[in-house]
This record gives structure tokens, sequence and C-alpha cells, in this order.
């Protein structure tokens, strides 16, 4: 009866140090908190209102690679990318620009630009590079919203002289980026009478 | 004695129980191979070759979803979507268009349109849903590969006369889709040089 009883004790040490190790029943943030990648296409949205708080450079940085990261025609990847946190510029694009008011509360600028010259499908290109900085932007907490600058020449001009971009660079969207002010929802866009099935 | 015999079983049967039912130690697969959607946009490739199995018409949908979530210029949302698994006209459509030789192999095809007469920025709307459709390709298990259509009016013509696709709708993209056959390895694109911080 001893023997059993000493074996007894021993189990139940080791199994309470297995149970204290595994941390059962604790919730794991680090994985309940995971948002995929399909729900993240589903939850980004245009973010127009930002709080008054800077963006990390590395973060800057991880925006710009997941652009850098689309396909392009032909694999010529016709772009380059302008970031900028200056305050004073942002306010004069913010008058320069007429769909581009949220540059007022925004925290950084990326532009994406084409080289017409490298590829004519560049506008294309760039826009895979666009959505991926904004699908990047929604995964990260950050708010951003797409304004176009091409194919209007008073908006390329504004940019271009603003931040003394080179030709033949050609901006095709400024992204004002921030941390979101205030609650924004995702539109559902979804109308199954736009898809068609093996005939119009 | 007896009575602590008898809580030291209790509590090794207790503790087993709790054990068993948290099930420590075994790779739980449900989080562990949750990828971010950071991640998934680095891994996004362009996937040319396909096993010989088919699709769902769920998965389809899906990809035609998140096709839609993208953004549009003024939210006109010009786009439609013809879903194709129709193997005499992806053999058709292979012959006729120069780098789609892997509608051979691919299970469907997801072709992107947009309306010039609802927006002047089509093109650039539509190349946000496609990369968003590649994206959930990718997230999906599934490979994808965007063969360009617009502006190469022999390629537009060969795919609105194959799916009989009306005026003035224009093909941006067609999408052969399949489940990856062999490996697939994302292309670094990141280049450093290509990103300007406040002065380029």
């Amino acid at each position: 009866m001893k023997r059993m009883f000493a074996f007894c004790v021993l189990a139940v040490m080791v199994m309470a140090g297995a149970l204290v190790s595994c941390n059962c029943g604790a919730p794991d943030h680090s994985t309940s908190e995971v948002v995929t990648p399909i729900d993240n296409i589903f939850e980004r949205k245009s973010v127009r209102s930002f709080e008054d708080k800077a963006i990390s450079r590395d973060t800057l940085e991880l925006l710009v690679k997941a652009g850098m990261a689309a396909p392009s025609a032909m694999n010529r990847q016709p772009w380059q990318f302008f970031v900028s946190t200056d305050r004073v510029k942002m306010d004069t694009l913010c008058n320069r620009l007429p769909y581009a008011k949220m540059l007022k509360e925004s925290a950084a600028t990326v532009v994406v630009l084409g080289n017409p010259e490298v590829s004519k499908l560049w506008m294309i290109d760039c826009s895979a590079c666009t959505q991926n900085i904004l699908l990047a932007a929604e995964s990260l907490g950050l708010g951003a919203v797409w304004t176009a600058a091409y194919p209007y020449d008073e908006r390329v001009n504004a940019i271009k002289e603003v931040y003394a971009i080179p030709d033949p660079w050609q901006p095709l969207a400024l992204i004002p980026v921030g941390y979101p002010k205030g609650e924004h929802k995702p539109k559902d866009k979804w109308d199954p009478a736009k898809v068609h099935y093996e005939v119009w």
C-alpha cells in the first residue's frame, strides 16, 4: 500500500507539471486574434480619419515590401515608391489635390510610381502594388485609402512638384496612411448578378 | 492513509482526464498552419502547372467575392466576372492566347471584366480585383496566374468570342486556376533601392 501511495503522489506531481507546462485552458492570444488572408481582404476599408500617432519606419517599409511583392507583366517590375512623413508637404498636397483632404490627419503618405518606359502596362502593375499595400495596412491595424493620381495631369503634376519626383516616373496612387480614428466598416459590395458561370 | 490513497487515485483520474481533453503536445493543425495576411502577400506566386482536380463552385465563388471586395474610384465598381470550367473552351483559348499555355491544365478560368462606360479608371479598379483574386487563391491552397488581356486587341477579342461576352465589357485579365502541381516558390522582388524616403 505504501508503494502504491508513493506511485500515486509521483503521478499527481508529474501530471500537475504537464498541466502547468501546457497551460491548458488559458486563452492563446498569439493565435486567437489571427485574421485569415481572406477575411483581411473582406475587412479592408477606406480609412480617411487618423489619430495623431506616428508610424514607425519599419512598418512603413513593410507596407512598401508588400507592394513590391505584386506580380507584373513579363516580370518587368516597373515600379518605385516614395514615402514621406513631412507634415508641411502633406498639408500642401491636401490643398492641391481634390480628393485627398484626409492628408490633413495622415501620419504618412506612400506614393506608388510607375515608369512607362519600362512597361506600357505600368498602371496595371502599380494597381496590384497599391492593393497589396492597402491589404498590408489593414492587417497591421493601420488605416489607408487609395487616392488616384494618374491619369489626372493636375494631380500627377502636384505630387511630382511637391515631392520633387523626376521624369519619367508617374504617380499612379497616393496613399495616406495612419492609425484609424473612430470606427470604419468595410462596404459589402457582393452582388451575385455580377458573376456569370459558363454563360453570360 | 486509505483516505489519502483514495484522494491520490481521484486526483490522478481527474488530471488524466484534463490532459486527454486538452490534448497537450499534439500538433494543433487548426492554428499552427494559419498564414497571416502579410505572409500570404509574400507567399503569392504565379502557378502555371495544375493537378487534374476540379475546384468546387463554392471555392470559385469565394475567389470572385474576394475580387469584388476591391476598392474602386468613386466607388463605381465597374466590374463583372466570368467563371468557366469548360475544358473545350480552355483548350481553344490555350491555342489562341500567346501567354496562356497553362490553360491546358487549369481547372477553371476567372475572367475579370470592366465597363469603360461606367468608369474611365476601370482597368485600374479591375487590377485591384485581380490582385485580390490571386491572393485569395494563394490562401485557399490554389494556384493561379495573371494573364493580361487588355490592352491587347487580339487577346481581348479571343476571350470575348470564345466566352460570348457582350460589349461594352472588356476583359482585363484571364486567370487560370487549379490545384498546384509540383513545387512553386515566390520570387523575392524586394529592392530597397526602389524606395525613396522624404527625398528622391
